[in-house]
């Protein structure tokens, strides 16, 4: 196949969305570097932790509801196609491995 | 500025070490944003981004330990030294909010 | 009851497993009261709640697991074959939720 | 000392509340085994479990806050009325890797 040499992600409609909250991210971890040089209070430095914390997990969520809605939902219909399953099989144990980092991180 | 005006905070000896943490932070953050840009795989970005988390998981603990051996036990100290539990009351208060945030976040 | 009345859920087949890591988990929260009744040091009383939260954590991990491998699966399939996608939306947007709920718990 | 040779833990005002609180979560847990007994729908056994889990977290929190407030405060007024630093040393070595289990588990 010539054209989707790099496949469309499930976050390809999002991905200006998600650029966006990643360089907010970027910025808010530059702000705990300055609060850290500047000697702020721990238990300030704790609470922009928790926010950007809060930002990752909300982004990760949305990654993952936008892997299972595509790329699992296309690899289980090309398995119902083809009787072949183990792209399907693949994706769904890195999808599981994914929610169980997620969970723990 | 005299002497103690900005006191001195529970991470003030570890705070290059904490500084390079937080760089390195801001650089893997950096990275998921080129991996979004490039459309790269959404499990490779949810495997960076628990990578994160991870890194800003330790970083608070290890700010919440310092506050505990420095921030609150001077508190303590000085509670017991003075009878005035006013401002321990709100350092043990504050802490124990941030653990929750942490547990939460 | 004609057959597939109740239908059959994706932990199905682990029901006798997980209703043993079920027993064992109400076991050990038995056991914290105990401790508790027994005025045990907080710290060991922390320990054995971590050490139910992972067991629980790792019950609705293995749920979520067969629920994708399943239930989900089942769901893309029948859309795909009918053209319906009205169940299957439903069923990953309950998923996504139920992820959201387990990060966040 | 012949009185207090069981110490006064943290959480002993609050003993019942905690009992309580402990016997509702095994009723939960309970709950969630005659759930998969009678093939209750994944989703709803996973919405189940992840309000045992808050509530186990709730009783973690709790309990971190009397330990603070009682016997890590105890022990950093031993150290400073005595010099000796090991028991605060000990105990807030403890606390620290409870917050860790907590935060991680």
């Amino acid at each position: 196949m010539s054209t989707a040499e790099t496949p469309t992600r499930g976050y390809a409609q999002d991905k200006a969305a998600y650029a966006r909250r990643l360089k907010r991210i970027e910025g808010q971890v530059r702000g705990i570097q300055r609060m850290v040089e500047e000697d702020a209070y721990c238990i300030d430095v704790l609470t922009q932790i928790s926010a950007i914390q809060s930002a990752l997990k909300s982004v990760s969520l949305g990654l993952m509801e936008e892997h299972l809605g595509h790329c699992v939902k296309h690899a289980v219909e090309h398995a119902h196609d083809t009787g072949d399953t183990s792209d399907m099989d693949a994706k769904l144990a890195e999808a599981n491995a994914a929610i169980a980092r997620l969970v723990k991180s």
